[in-house]
């Protein structure tokens, strides 16, 4: 094509020859284009629209010829952003061209064109954003590892030291008798190295440490969960119940056996059909005047002991929850040891033992069922430090109250829900540097001409991950600030802590299971290979939200808690006394209401922290008050409180959600307020403002319902976290390297391409 | 005591005493009480002040005694209702009492305590609401049953009929080569029901018979998802690729043998440095112009075909996804038949097969690795329907452009994306059956007094399960239309089907991974048991989000070819003609957009359908044009269309969200339109109103960001979704009855109490 005029509607003709997109619809569209430019001659239009005819299309070569030719004239013409500019240099600036400009903009459009995109098929623009922002490390990546172990360093190391060993290599075992079997073993090495007695008394072999155990458990959970739970089994729920629950006798006889794992046991509380609702399980034990024994009795199928860990194959005795019955009279739950196998491993009489068979996960775990037909303990084995019989054979308990000893009994052992989000978040912490890592390397698509990018650099993918990631951080630190309220707790502090405990564990779990989610998808079909662990993350942390208590039902009790906290700090619980509640709440937070802060987006304003933090106090003060009020209101017009209860308990886990989420950004918060280092102290901050921003984000409706924020403001927070993304995203691998995770313990492939 | 006023107090004691959740301070608060009251004498406070002394508590007898006589007062004074009331009736109304309104009003506050809620555990409330909430059927199952299977129906009983066979029975084998091969015997046993080739033409034994075909891989998916998988990787991807890359003789010599399993084959795209980004694949198909064959090559190791399902194991030959090279020139992918193994399967000549190893499920399907070195296969074997190589050792196609060519190749292999969410739904399905009706025979908790209830009476978990329930009916239907849509295409429908397609398969698939993550959770510590398949439910479809297309990637093209059709629809792209759009929108929207609409919450108008797919249009029109607008803003700005494309990434999902909730919402509503059975058609009326609230509700903050909603009428929905599940919940077991599902598939013993 010498006439330039003609060779100007090259673009069109590549375009809808070469587009995947393009239909029949849109041939026609363009040949009646074609047809109406009065200015081509008849004969020119009839070689314009021979090369448009589906029943004759141009060659190979043809079309690659055009790609060619339009790339050269795009290459040296930087200032050409669509279809028109393009066509007008063809045409040598022709000037009936000239006039087209609206013509071509509205074929670009018929066509559903964005011409800059075209045009940009011809450049080569290896150079973009995108491709630019790869990984650099910006801060001391040493230094926050120490922040994150804090005090706990040493024996972190001295863990991580023994997890890496050769002997602790991954088993790739299908037989599950062997995993078990496998992981009894690994008990045993963590056993001798005293980390199972390290929050036992030192008089019995212990450490004396609590915060130690705390981060052995967590540390352990880089490694196989199935140890860790079988660990948690025998060191944390059979051995701290005979610590908890019972006497001096108990800890001389016991303890230091547990502590070395000579003595394997169990914690038998859930029964069949009673799991959340523990207070109604059915396993009795009869006291037996005669000669002062218990008989420990089922009294049908169901109320068999069921998922009991350590059952199935190596549990010798159990920590069993029975009603204590006293001629006739049944004086409530207690605990009692029930020896269930001798050294041998031979089950005794009136035990029977079943296996619970494959599971989700954790299938180095030996869960089974324990029935007991007739079994007769002495009396001693009563864990007599809250209930007693005495010598008259007469109940005596120094908490007179059924309820309140129970419950006194249960938050003995609230130490689990401690345990067990620590070990959820080292999970968490091993998926997010799988799928980090293999992000930055997994290279997909990319700009014309270029190279392909790693996918981290695509903006969907750091919406998946970095804040969780930033999600990750803020728990952990909150999860620090639970360790040490509970280590040094007080009486007066006893139920605020088991709350927050109860509530940590649902948050910390749900956060997990979400993303180890989240890593699986994005590492593709590699994620669903075992061999990258995701799967294993994903199924043994899978039941983390169900056992130390089902997160949605302690969700409630964490409501409840703050609901009579709540009535405590404001007085007359009528309406009147909530609307002043309420009424004073807003006028604290008046200057943040006033239409200035509600409508401000300026940048400053929207990653300043404490604006944060009276978001998060805001809506935790607000939602409270307002369930308070639903409730109360509910009540008043006649429904029974039981059922007011139901009725609001969606609105409750709201309560819980908010409590938990103040906090969390709370404890981060005041963690980077005491960093010295300047470049760990600011990527930190950006993590903060990341979680507090994308937390906000998620509830932004409320806000918006409340008039908190209005759209202008959300919609500047989502571009934020848009932002944020993308500003952490080259520091990314380094804030997962900070875990410090043993990489015989990440061991998945796609880690360390 | 019979001293009447101070037998008043007896509440108190008994409270402070039982209440597991009161502190040291509670009872100062008490005793600060006590010492205020003037009108008692000295020495009648000093009786009161022992009853609450912590260092001698009373007997346990004592405070059951306090519990009897505050039951038996409140049981025949069903007008008590707070703890002032009983104080009041025990004191037989002493006018110093009377005073004391305020004052117990108080000190109930200051104990953290609902005066209902104490009053309602001294009361036997058995028939509360909240109990009386169970299963009752008030529609006809069946006919549901009917509508679900329409023209279907004979094949898909005919299927359930073979899957409850007893050779059907699921493996407990944990031998993953076992598992493999017992898939593989289950696959034949289908192949010569006629099952595999059902779509194939009737020439090569066939049953020409789409439609049925995707019933068959829907029904199947009540059973081993394994075996799902491995049918349609035989007959679906295999066959098919055969069937619409091939020509006639391609269609003579293999598709008879593929039908009936007599040619196992595999599917061989993807590459381990390849998934997303198929067009960069890197194996070639050289011409070898000297004896008119290809020479077939694995050209590095990340060049591997990876994932491929049959490989590992029983694959003989496979359609492999290769760059043509003549004469070195590269003339883009095509696909070629390969022979990988002889009739006795050792593994032939070049051929490298690997194991892909043990995934986080579908283990009994046996994906693996292959590698080509040199494999040199006849010219006849390359599919040529799309292109061909011809006598000359050119290269010749109809599509002259490689890009269009390929696109148009995997055109024909859309099928895919449309078994797939089928299956996926299926799975969905069967999840929640087993959770629904473990919910309504699981009991735990209940009103004091009364027997423990049904899980699924409680709000929360109506909330877990029944708007997925909703959703899962809504999905059937855009399925549905999917399916009808695709078997009765026109050339100019292909790009909107193959989008749509695309969109259901991600929309499916989510919805899936969603719901069988909230099963597991409903259903506690039973939902973990492997013997309960929600295990095998959730791991085997987890996968489905990311073959046949990574659903996020999906998405994006999705979104892509919303805005290429939007600037189709309205011309001149600039700013102007999007705000042009964006006002005729709200012109169009203006009824709905007026302030009384706004904050219309009537329930009439909640549960207007025609608002609901109002609302849902909007949504969509509105985030298809902002999009636009966005792109064309950033690229404006001077961004390159690439980069200005990622920052948009996660707008971009929402567009394709919004697009794909409109269809299903429309496509449920069509359906129900069409219902004749007046119980069936307002049952489903009301499911498709849950699941139009449930999205809304999902949505809100878009809605209330846009101004289409005032936050009066989002807090209405939300209550109306509780309502609506409240409402729905008595049908839910007939719900999931209507799925029909065979109970041997079902299996799991939760759903059989």
């Amino acid at each position: 094509m010498d006439n330039a005029k003609l060779r100007a509607f090259t673009p069109l003709f590549y375009l809808v020859w070469s587009d995947d997109l393009l239909t029949q619809k849109e041939f026609t569209t363009l040949r009646d284009f074609i047809t109406s430019q009065s200015w081509l001659s008849e004969k020119e239009q009839q070689f314009l629209l021979s090369k448009v005819d589906v029943s004759n299309p141009p060659s190979r070569e043809n079309i690659n010829n055009w790609k060619k030719e339009l790339e050269e004239i795009v290459q040296v013409n930087p200032a050409i952003n669509s279809i028109y500019d393009l066509v007008k240099v063809l045409s040598n600036n022709d000037a009936n061209i000239d006039k087209l400009k609206p013509s071509f903009a509205k074929i670009e459009n018929d066509l559903g064109f964005l011409g800059e995109e075209i045009i940009s098929t011809f450049k080569s623009t290896t150079n973009t954003l995108t491709t630019k922002n790869t990984t650099h490390t910006n801060f001391d990546v040493s230094k926050l590892t120490g922040i994150l172990d804090g005090k706990q360093a040493a024996i972190i190391n001295k863990v991580k030291a023994v997890i890496s060993k050769p002997e602790f290599a991954y088993q790739s075992e299908t037989d599950n008798t062997a995993y078990r079997n496998k992981v009894y073993e690994w008990c045993k090495i963590l056993a001798k190295e005293n980390f199972g007695n390290k929050a036992y008394p030192s008089e019995y072999g212990g450490g004396d440490n609590m915060a130690d155990y705390f981060a052995i458990m967590e540390t352990l959970s880089y490694h196989d969960l199935s140890l860790v739970i079988k660990f948690g089994v025998q060191f944390g729920l059979w051995g701290m119940s005979v610590y908890s629950l019972g006497t001096a006798k108990h800890h001389k006889k016991y303890l230091k056996d547990i502590g070395t794992l000579t003595l394997p046991g169990c914690f038998a509380m859930t029964e069949t059909h009673h799991g959340s609702n523990v207070k109604g399980l059915e396993t009795t034990a009869t006291y037996n005047h005669s000669n002062q024994t218990f008989t420990i009795q089922t009294p049908h199928k169901k109320a068999q002991k069921e998922y009991i860990g350590n059952a199935a194959l190596h549990g010798q005795m159990a920590t069993v929850f029975a009603k204590l019955i006293i001629d006739n009279h049944d004086y409530g739950v207690n605990a009692f040891i029930v020896p269930l196998r001798d050294t041998q491993g031979n089950t005794l009489t009136g035990i029977t033992i079943g296996d619970c068979g494959p599971k989700m996960g954790l299938n180095g775990v030996d869960n089974g069922t324990i029935s007991f037909n007739n079994v007769v303990i002495p009396k001693e084995n009563m864990l007599d430090r809250f209930a007693t019989v005495n010598k008259k054979g007469e109940f005596e308990s120094p908490i007179p109250s059924d309820n309140r000893r129970f419950f006194t009994m249960l938050g003995t052992l609230v130490g689990g829900r401690i345990g067990i989000p620590r070990s959820a978040l080292a999970a968490a912490k091993s998926g997010l540097t799988i799928a980090i890592k293999y992000g930055d390397q997994r290279r997909q698509f990319g700009p014309e001409g270029g190279s392909e990018v790693p996918i981290l650099n695509y903006r969907i993918h750091q919406r998946r991950l970095l804040p969780h990631l930033a999600k990750t951080y803020a728990i952990h630190f909150g999860l620090q600030y639970l360790t040490s309220r509970f280590l040094s707790k007080t009486d007066e502090e006893i139920q605020e802590i088991e709350a927050l405990a109860a509530g940590m564990k649902s948050y910390s779990t749900w956060s997990t299971r979400d993303i180890l989610q989240e890593c699986r998808e994005a590492c593709g079909g590699k994620g669903y290979l075992s061999e990258n662990r995701i799967d294993a993350l994903k199924n043994d942390t899978e039941v983390y939200t169900t056992f130390e208590g089902d997160n949605t039902v302690l969700m409630q009790l964490v409501a409840k808690n703050r609901l009579s906290e709540f009535r405590k700090s404001f007085g007359e619980m009528g309406s009147l006394g909530i609307i002043n509640y309420v009424y004073q709440n807003a006028k604290t937070a008046v200057a943040e209401k006033n239409p200035i802060i509600t409508r401000k987006t300026d940048e400053n304003h929207l990653l300043d922290m404490e604006f944060h933090l009276q978001a998060f106090q805001y809506r935790e003060k607000s939602i409270l008050a307002s369930a308070a009020k639903r409730i109360k209101k509910l009540i008043d017009s006649g429904l029974e409180p039981y059922d007011a209860f139901n009725v609001v308990q969606h609105h409750m886990i709201d309560v819980a959600q908010a409590y938990l989420e103040r906090v969390t950004i709370e404890q981060f918060q005041i963690a980077i307020e005491t960093i010295e280092d300047e470049s760990v102290k600011a990527i930190l901050s950006k993590l903060a403002q990341l979680y507090a921003l994308s937390q906000i984000e998620k509830n932004k409706a409320w806000y918006l319902e409340e008039g908190y924020m209005e759209s202008v403001k959300t919609k500047a927070i989502r571009k934020m976290v848009n932002q944020l993304c993308w500003d952490i995203r080259p520091n990314a691998i380094a804030l997962v390297d900070a875990f410090a995770i043993p990489d015989s313990c990440l061991a998945a492939p796609i880690a360390f391409q």
